[in-house]
C-alpha cells in the first residue's frame, strides 16, 4: 500500500492510496479522508462511500463536501474506485459497463469474470488492508447511484460488518432497470436467475428483520433516472414487506448530482453517527 | 442569455447560462447559485468569484462547498469562466497561457489583445449583464490563485464596485514570479514598464485607504507554489506600507487545492456577509 497523495482538509486529511489487489487482479487506488481525531491518534469509526458510474476515488471527496461534517463528528471516510483498472483489465466503449461500472458485484461471465470482484474487493480485501494500516472503530456503509445499490447490497449479505447503511438516488432494483440489465447479463449471463442475488430490493423483501440495518434513502424528485432506473418504490415495497427499517427521503426538486449529494450529506453523516457512537 | 442547466442545491439553485460577449468577441459560459431567500424573491447581496488557471465556471460551484453557508446567509454567487474561449480565440498549449488562464486584465499584445479583455469583462460587461436579468444588491468579491490576484486586482481598481474583497491563495505579487512575468509579457508585451497596472500588490502600496475594502487573504503554509509563485508577504508589506486593511491568515498544512478552499470558503463567506449587510 503506497500513499500518492494529501490534503489537510478541515483539520483532518485527504489521502490517496494505491495497492495491488490480489481479488481484483489488478493495482487498485482508494481515497481516505482522517479526521482530526484521527490524526491526534483516536480510534474513529468508519464510513465507506461507494460511487456511481464513471467515477473513482475522487468525485465524492472532491464534490461531496463531507469532510466538514466528518472532522466534526470524527469519523474517516474510505471512498474505493468503481471498478477493476489496467490495459489488462476487460472493458467497454459504453459509460455503463466496463471500468467505472463494476456494480459492486462478483462477475461469473468471460471476460470479466477475471476481474470484476468488486463485491469480495469493497466488503473483504479492502476492510482487511485498512485494518492491517489503521485502527478504525465500527463500520458504516454509504453510496451514490450504482454506488447506493452497492452499500444497500453489502449491509444486506453481510449485516454482521456495518452498523446502518445508507444511499442516494440508487439503482435501486437493477433487475428491473436498463442500467441493471445490462450490467448483470454481461457479468452475471443471460440467465436472469442469477440476478436477483445481486439486487438489493430482492434482497430486503426476503432479509430477516433480526438483523437488518438502520436504512436511510434519499432521492431527488426531479432525478430523470428516478423511475427509469432507480425505482425507490420497489426498495420501499420490499421493505413494507420484509418489516426491513428503511427511512426512504423523498426531495422535491433534486436531481441525481453531486449538487443532491452535497446538500444532504450531513444529514446521511449525522444518522451514521448516532449508530457508530453506540456501536 | 441563456439557461442551459439548474440544480437545486441547498434549497437554492446553481444555474449555468451563455452569452454573447461584445467585450471578449466569444460565446461565455458563468455560473450562478440563488440562494433561496432570492428565489422566493428577496433582493440578496451577490459575491462574485473569479478561478484559478485551467478552471472553467464549474470548479468553484462543484468543489468548494460554498452553497452551504450561501444559503444560509442568502448571498448569491456568480462564477464566471477564466478566460474567452473557442475556436476562433488565441490559445497556447501551455496550461498556463491562453485559454484557462486570461489573468483577469486586458490585453495589449497581437494574438491576445482580440479577446483577452478578462478585466472588462468580468468587473463591467458581466455586471452590467446580470443587473439586466436579476435584481441583485451590494457585491463583493473574491477568487482562488489567479482569480484570488483577479479580485484584489478588481477591488483595488474599481473600490466603488464592491463593499469586500478576498481570496485564496492568491498570485499576489504577479510581476515578480514566473506565472505573472509570462502571462504579462505576452498579453501586455516584454516591456515591464506596462505591468504593474494589473500587479495587485504594486496597487495596494498605491492605494489611498480612504476607498480600501476590506480586505481578507487566505494562503496555505504547504502550498507548494507559495514562495515561488504567490508571495503574499509583497501584499503583506504594500498594506503595510500604504495602510491597506489587509487580514492575512497563514494556514499550517494547507495546500493549494480546492481541499483548502472548501475548508475556509465559509470563514470567508462570513466576513463579506458582515460587509454586505450594511452595505
Amino acid at each position: 500500500m503506497e500513499q500518492i497523495s494529501c490534503n489537510r482538509s478541515f483539520g483532518g486529511e485527504h489521502r490517496q492510496y494505491t495497492h495491488a489487489s490480489a481479488v481484483l487482479g489488478c493495482s487498485m487506488r482508494f481515497a481516505v479522508y482522517l479526521p482530526p481525531a484521527a490524526l491526534a491518534g483516536a480510534r474513529v469509526p468508519l464510513l465507506y462511500w461507494l460511487s456511481g458510474l464513471t467515477c473513482s476515488d475522487e468525485n465524492f471527496m472532491q464534490k461531496a463536501g463531507a469532510q466538514r461534517v466528518a472532522a466534526e463528528l470524527g469519523i474517516a471516510i474510505v471512498a474505493p474506485d468503481t471498478s477493476p483498472r489496467g490495459a489488462a483489465v476487460a472493458d467497454d466503449p459504453a459509460y455503463d459497463l466496463g471500468q467505472g461500472a463494476g456494480f459492486y458485484l462478483n462477475a461469473t461471465q468471460a471476460p470479466w469474470a477475471a476481474h470484476y470482484r468488486m463485491y469480495d474487493y469493497v466488503s473483504q480485501e479492502l476492510p482487511a488492508l485498512l485494518a492491517a494500516h489503521f485502527d478504525f472503530g465500527p463500520a458504516a456503509i454509504a453510496g451514490h447511484s450504482m454506488g447506493g445499490h452497492g452499500a444497500l447490497l453489502c449491509a444486506l449479505k453481510r449485516p454482521q460488518d456495518y452498523v446502518s447503511v445508507s444511499a442516494f438516488s440508487p439503482i435501486a432494483h437493477p433487475v428491473n432497470v436498463p442500467w441493471g440489465q445490462k450490467a448483470f447479463a454481461a457479468y452475471l449471463g443471460d440467465d436472469p436467475a442469477a440476478w436477483p442475488a445481486w439486487d438489493a430490493s430482492v434482497l430486503m423483501a426476503a432479509a430477516n428483520p433480526a438483523t437488518a440495518l438502520p436504512c436511510r434513502v434519499d432521492v431527488g424528485l426531479a432525478d430523470g433516472f428516478l423511475d427509469s432506473q432507480l425505482q425507490p418504490q420497489a426498495l420501499e415495497a420490499a421493505a413494507a414487506s420484509s418489516g426491513y427499517p428503511l427511512q426512504l427521503h423523498r426531495h422535491e426538486g433534486y436531481d441525481h448530482s453531486y449538487y443532491f449529494v452535497a446538500s444532504f450529506i450531513e444529514a446521511q453523516l449525522r444518522f451514521h453517527a448516532a449508530y457508530l457512537a453506540r456501536a
